[in-house]
């Protein structure tokens, strides 16, 4: 690198920021490293610096489901934020499986990774506590519950809120039976339950709650069970954007009509909801938000190892009312014509 | 290592499955050697094995753009196949942009990847041409053509056969003036624009050609440019997934209606026209293949690299007739009362 530096007439510290991929790095600079890298066959070796420094300016990322766009929004914001610290992402897939996660943790770990960020299938996954207390490098979990006896930063969502106010928003129109449709064993799940279902009972409405993984297929088959219910649900609420894909796939087969026959909540303003009609009422949040905040808790921690803060960032969410959600169909005349809340609504 | 297979009483080959994270590995051993691991507080180094061994068995994927949902499809079927093998897939995103192709290769390849697979944003830029000829490790394109000086296999889509199934289906329909919204500095876009294009002028119809970046803002805003033209064509084709949210995005809110007054081809069956109505006619192809084949070209390199072939897999391509096509307005009197084809497509 010495060599290097020479021949290109530039600093040490130039070369390494052109070689680490470094973004303020100017092209006539880069160009005039690389010719000289090129010129002396010189193969900058991460490992072998790794070794000495005990740093790469790396970063993993352990993704729970490449194929669920709302992480797509979160990797693009956490990049972005690493990138312009100088560190570069690293991304695995764990295709919703625990012993992918636990897995990949290891994978990167060796890979001498810098810090992680943990978006893992199953928060309370033993193999992937393990994993985690192994690790010496920091981490930030995103959106995810503290695994058994780890304590680490965490980026999340107020997914309650959002859920609290869709609640609110279907007792309004009348509804008293509604189905939630949720899945995945972690945070999100446990959240968006926990406020729907409390707020709906509050106000004395049924709430039959699905559970089962955070899949389109779970989606499109529990909604394909609910339609048959007697009597129906005069509401379904879909936990999660891809929950809210299988689903909407089974109320479009099935010919029912969102906010005549049915009303409709979905998770996340995804292409899934965009070309629906009518339009799909949905929790909202902004995902690559989550992305930074949690890279920005990332870079804190590489910044003051020994001083590592334990805290918290919480985002918000809201819901959006479209037209897939109106009066329950038999009682829209009377939902219609009363012109306060409902009394239910204020005990 | 050698002590961790004493302890748990397993084979040394038994440890290093468990340890690379190899997917044929009973859960019993897999806790037996992790608790070998952990009494010895072993820490396995990947980076000093592999600085050994010069093998880490994993694999960098540099993948243009993390939100195109078709890559996830990629991802996902390269990942599976290369777990099968042994080895992990480190991916990378670079925006779709060419600088970060350049930096994603050489991180890569400073973590010392055994090989990689590269979805490239830009094949021209001669950077990323640079940063591929300083490799050593076998690479795999996919769905690119060659950079500038590179030799390397490639698993790619025969894009031409499902474009020019889909300009013979227009012309039959009658159309003989239709917009081509294109993007990208790569392969799928050369090679789309030439399977619609020959084939609409050979058959006597005008193809306007709408070149840009690859993004859903381009689809958007040259879709709106082509409703304000005079006179306007009758038909337009999206050439990409994102191109094609982008336009139907333009087309809702201009409150235009596919098959009567305008007709619209896509591609790839993805979310966004799922819930479209009338239904999507688009290019249909299948991306899970691909990532699959990919690997595959790319695992025949790791196990043979002194005589490495230079074989490409093509993978076909298949046009779906769906109610966004339609005869154009004025001439769909005549074009139904037509019994055979265009005299023109005999030619």
């Amino acid at each position: 690198m010495k060599e290097v530096a020479k021949r290109a007439g530039v600093a040490m510290s130039s070369v390494s920021r052109v070689l680490s991929g470094h973004p303020d790095v100017s092209e006539p600079m880069r160009q005039r490293v690389m010719t000289a890298v090129d010129e002396l066959g010189y193969q900058p070796d991460l490992l072998a610096q790794g070794l000495r420094s005990r740093t790469t300016y790396s970063v993993g990322f352990v993704v729970a489901n490449i194929a669920n766009p709302v992480l797509a929004g979160a990797i693009r914001g956490a990049e972005r934020r690493l990138r312009a610290a100088g560190y570069s992402l690293l991304l695995t897939d764990s295709e919703g499986s625990p012993v992918l996660d636990a897995a990949q943790i290891e994978l990167l770990q060796r890979r001498r990774v810098d810090g992680l960020l943990l978006s893992l299938s199953d928060e309370q996954d033993t193999q992937t506590a393990a994993a985690i207390r192994a690790l010496d490098e920091p981490i930030v979990l995103m959106d995810r519950d503290l695994p058994p006896g780890i304590s680490a930063p965490r980026a999340l969502f107020d997914h309650r809120k959002g859920m609290r106010q869709a609640a609110r928003h279907l007792l309004e129109l009348g509804h008293r039976d509604v189905a939630l449709i949720i899945g995945g064993p972690f945070r999100p799940a446990h959240e968006r339950r926990a406020g729907l279902e409390a707020t709906l009972r509050r106000g004395g409405a049924r709430c039959a709650v699905f559970e089962g993984e955070f899949s389109v297929k779970h989606g499109y088959a529990t909604t394909v069970e609910i339609l048959n219910r007697v009597p129906r649900p005069t509401a379904i609420v879909a936990g999660g954007n891809m929950l809210m894909h299988g689903a909407l796939r089974a109320l479009v087969e099935a010919d029912v009509q969102l906010g005549q026959d049915i009303s409709f909540v979905g998770c996340d303003d995804t292409a899934v909801a965009e070309f629906h009609r009518p339009a799909i009422a949905v929790v909202h949040r902004d995902v690559e938000a989550i992305g930074e905040a949690g890279a920005e808790l990332l870079l804190d921690a590489l910044d003051e190892r020994r001083d590592r803060k334990m805290k918290d960032v919480t985002l918000p969410t809201k819901f959006i009312d479209r037209p897939s959600c109106a009066p329950p169909p038999r009682r829209s005349r009377r939902a219609k014509n009363r012109s306060g809340g409902d009394p239910a609504l204020s005990r």
